[in-house]
């Protein structure tokens, strides 16, 4: 039932992680490396925690073969880096709406009560792209100075459960929490949306 | 049966977790990642290793909303970041003494070997807090130049196991596997007890 | 059946990890927590991932007394840093050569497709170096300007599934693999043979 979903989930996230590792100069071990992390590295995390096996990259093994494939056009097609910059956006928040979504399903299907569906749905969404900036040696985006992410995730897994307990249909609800997430997420990218923080005072600061 | 003790364990290590943030200037969401992280992290690696489920946060749901409530509350709360530097040393003793004890009874219950149990109270107190110090980008204090910690949750691991198997009632050795983990993180942090190490020599460190 | 060959991963990658730990003038504490991510963290996350338990260092708990005897000497014993650079390339090919093959038997004994097998041992041959190397603050070496890692791995684990199917007897086929992954990485590191990567433009890069 969710296939459709994570098939489009991981080629969003796999193109999303070649750009990342190919704006680092990754060889093509490198740019496989980051790209599964980013495609399998949030369900994995919820497949763990919920205890589901076979894990779903593990279920359906082609996944593994398009994000490969996805990897070696990567490390061979020609390419312009300044082209990478603008066209990281919308496979980000394409994977990560209907990942969030999908991890919501699972927790849904698994019985768990709200909070922790909307949990796993966000860990499913956002730790991808998290792991992505750790392997890439910056600062995770889900952190302060950036544009909302885990928030989207929040959003559309939230939209999804709420919508699917209201007796919702399955396809609307998807849809419904998919779009709120990712359409979200593209308008913060954009208008750099970000919430309000403290300020750390520069001289309490260690390490930058 | 640990379930007091795990409340507190969560509670405090949200409080450090908050306040780890603070000092950085997260946001909300960053907040609430941070208390999450310190919170859950060495308890979720000792459930996935013990192959416990639900994981001890999922069974009690309520923790997730303490740890919520907690973050939103630091978010919200002025705060002057100066007085947050003297406020850390509590929070982080009482968790990792308290999870260290939980941690070690877990894997005691599960029938896992004397060291095997100790390992599982170390990672269980000391985990939360690398994450936590990796996410604020700090060399995790679990190594070289910081006060005794990993020793600290061993100390209190080993004798609450020691205790147990000598016949000593459940709530005594629990008493004073916590008492002396976190007597003893206490101590450290106040008089920068270390573990003695030889210097790398500065022309072979590559990095800083 | 695997026992031997996981005796001796252990063994090497527990050395490789104290050296490692030993550059940094890591204390006994710090060097045993290296050391034991590098030997246990590859194979502990393909037990987590095949769902396998005990994991394997419970089941065997003497390769916990084998990694802490070696922390132990490693921080006790006098030596000299400049030798230790020099020492540090055999554990780590042999580690990784045992520890592919080890990963990719594992998987096959549970019935996983060939490159799920593959991968499998990639993960447990490569990861423990990969945390290492983070645990150490190193980019680490799984990355583009260093020696082939990850690749030897897969080769090695290719080589032992291949032979493995077309009926070579185990011991042969797992020699084989075994020579394959270290032969290659000892001549990676030794010429230091890379795979090709773009190079990122200075001007785009953030954060070095």
């Amino acid at each position: 039932m969710l296939y459709p979903i994570e098939l489009a989930a991981v080629t969003a996230s796999a193109i999303y992680g070649v750009l990342l590792g190919l704006r680092k100069g990754f060889d093509a071990v490198g740019l496989a490396t980051v790209a599964m992390a980013v495609a399998f590295g949030g369900g994995t995390l919820r497949d763990l925690l919920l205890d589901r096996r076979p894990l779903f990259w593990v279920e359906n093994e082609h996944f593994l073969w398009i994000v490969l494939a996805l990897a070696l056009i990567g490390a061979t097609l020609p390419h312009r880096l300044t082209a990478i910059e603008r066209r990281l956006a919308l496979p980000d928040a394409l994977g990560l709406g209907l990942f969030s979504v999908a991890g919501a399903a699972y927790a849904v299907q698994a019985d768990m009560p709200l909070l922790t569906s909307a949990l796993m749905g966000v860990i499913t969404g956002a730790f991808g792209g998290v792991i992505g900036d750790v392997i890439c040696n910056e600062t995770p985006s889900l952190f302060r100075p950036s544009p909302l992410h885990a928030t989207c995730a929040l959003v559309g897994a939230l939209a999804y459960i709420l919508l699917d307990r209201s007796g919702c249909p399955q396809g609307l609800a998807q849809t419904a929490g998919i779009l709120l997430a990712s359409t979200s997420r593209m308008l913060a990218i954009r208008f750099n949306i970000c919430l309000p923080a403290r300020q750390a005072p520069a001289s309490e600061e260690e390490g930058g």
